[in-house]
């Protein structure tokens, strides 16, 4: 069985959208890909770190997805990294509130032995820095490494986004994002730009509008399923990246076609994502589901014009 | 061969993008619907209105595309109903510098007798009341009717408009105006609203953010196509709607599946009328370009996971 490594945050959020609001719940990004993962038949592996007040019933729940929690350090009197945000009425932008780094301050990742070899490593949402430290700690060339990030690092870490940016095969980041790292506003020349930065294989995350995959002159897109209702976009980003990167990891083929279908199943798992607060639609999720949903998304795309 | 009936605007517009500006130029939904659907093995006709400042050989373009444009009246002491607008720097807003309606202000529709049992009508962005007129002309019902509004008539004129969107098959509207139509937010609610107006087919253009295609429960979705530069989006959603209409109508076959495939070509002729100015690209464009856009839209959405 194929190894997949995620590095990101294990944390909590508070949410609120224009539906309701939660208390502090289970959330960052390498919990939602862990979650979206587990839907591959894989080993996964979570290199994190949390503080004494994580409880263990959520340590339990990730455990119980087959996911190893080994790489998960926890720091007794330390506090779990913390945030907050504000969805404004359409969902499509937010505020943040609070931001509590707390022992992800003095983060130093640990790999644990056994995922040393790991055919993909997925490398979500950190500071560049633990990044880059995961990836010097692979002991084998992975076959696949995906980075995603965001726009706090361009403005705080750029030289060290990209120096981890440059050892990458494919990075994932939203419109905005791809518009500030490249400074171009056409997606198109955006990917073109990021291509030079050292990414094979650049992903553009448009939220409701779906996810582009550039590769060279060729691109693929998958939409976003339209929903009646999106009640929470929380973690929609990372359970794509969970999917596209478990897909992978589960089918061993790093081929663009393949990748395609990668994306389609990013797309899909992260339309569950965002049906209910935090992760709990991502706990309730069963394969069948899973199923089922992608035969809407062959229906959604697929039409027969002959050539 | 089928006939397509096309209702809408023959205009002169004057469009300023932050690529440049033009004089006064060919334009006009009927102009653009026209020039889209000639890509198709059919008969077309355009019921519109002209004054006597237009020139010959705007008329012998469209001639020259093989439409029948004796509907169109010229009303020599009149003057063509003429519309200026500025595009926003991400092409995606614009506003209305100029409406100056002059000949279409009194515009009576005579709809050609030799179309008068068209297999398809497309009731172009008009008055409602002159839609309707097309409709009551009619001889025999057409297999297909399609109408194309914007919210300027939802707010000036709603019951006409209601009046004859009861009368369609089909509906095609951009975002923004099928939420401001139903009151809904999200596009799935919307189109379950619309429905229930009359249209069993609503299409809802969401520009560089691509087409949705709802019946019912069933959706498809086509993206557009992304493009290295967007130069002008004037005639874009007409050149879709002559795309999907034409389409339709050289098949002669309205199932759902077949639309998809009007959606697909709606959004391929789309995608080259952006390219350049007013319809300077549609007049260019031939069908060994046509063709191989189908193959980029093929390659852009077909996967292969099989279920």
């Amino acid at each position: 069985m194929n190894k997949l490594l995620i590095v990101g945050t294990v944390a909590f959020d508070a949410i609120e959208t224009p539906f309701g609001k939660t208390d502090k719940i289970l959330g960052g990004a390498a919990t939602y890909i862990g979650l979206s993962a587990s839907f591959f038949n894989l080993q996964s592996a979570i290199v994190s770190v949390v503080g004494g007040d994580f409880p263990q019933e959520h340590l339990d729940l990730l455990t119980s997805r087959n996911i190893d929690i080994s790489g998960i350090e926890i720091v007794k009197e330390g506090k779990t990294f913390f945030w907050s945000g504000l969805y404004h009425n359409d969902l499509n932008s937010r505020d943040t509130l609070v931001t509590e780094l707390n022992v992800l301050a003095d983060f130093q990742p640990k790999v644990p032995q056994n995922f040393k070899d790991a055919e993909v490593v997925m490398l979500g949402n950190l500071h560049p820095l633990v990044q880059s430290s995961v990836l010097d700690q692979m002991e084998t060339t992975p076959k696949l490494v995906v980075l995603d990030t965001m726009n706090f690092w361009m403005d705080c870490a750029l030289p060290e986004l990209l120096d981890v940016i440059k050892r990458v095969d494919v990075i994932t980041i939203n419109d905005e994002e791809a518009r500030q790292l490249s400074g171009e506003y056409s997606l198109v020349k955006a990917a073109a730009k990021i291509h030079t930065l050292g990414p094979k294989y650049v992903v553009i995350k448009k939220g409701e509008h779906g996810a582009l995959l550039f590769h060279g002159a060729e691109v693929f897109f998958a939409p976003a399923l339209p929903l009646e209702e999106v009640f929470d976009p929380t973690g929609a980003g990372d359970t794509f990246a969970g999917g596209f990167s478990g897909y992978i990891a589960q089918s061993e083929n790093v081929s663009f076609e393949n990748m395609k279908n990668g994306i389609i199943y990013g797309s899909n798992l992260a339309s569950f994502c965002v049906e209910k607060f935090g992760t709990e639609r991502m706990v309730s999720l069963n394969e069948n589901e899973v199923n089922q949903r992608l035969r809407q998304f062959k229906a959604l795309t697929q039409f027969n014009i002959e050539l």
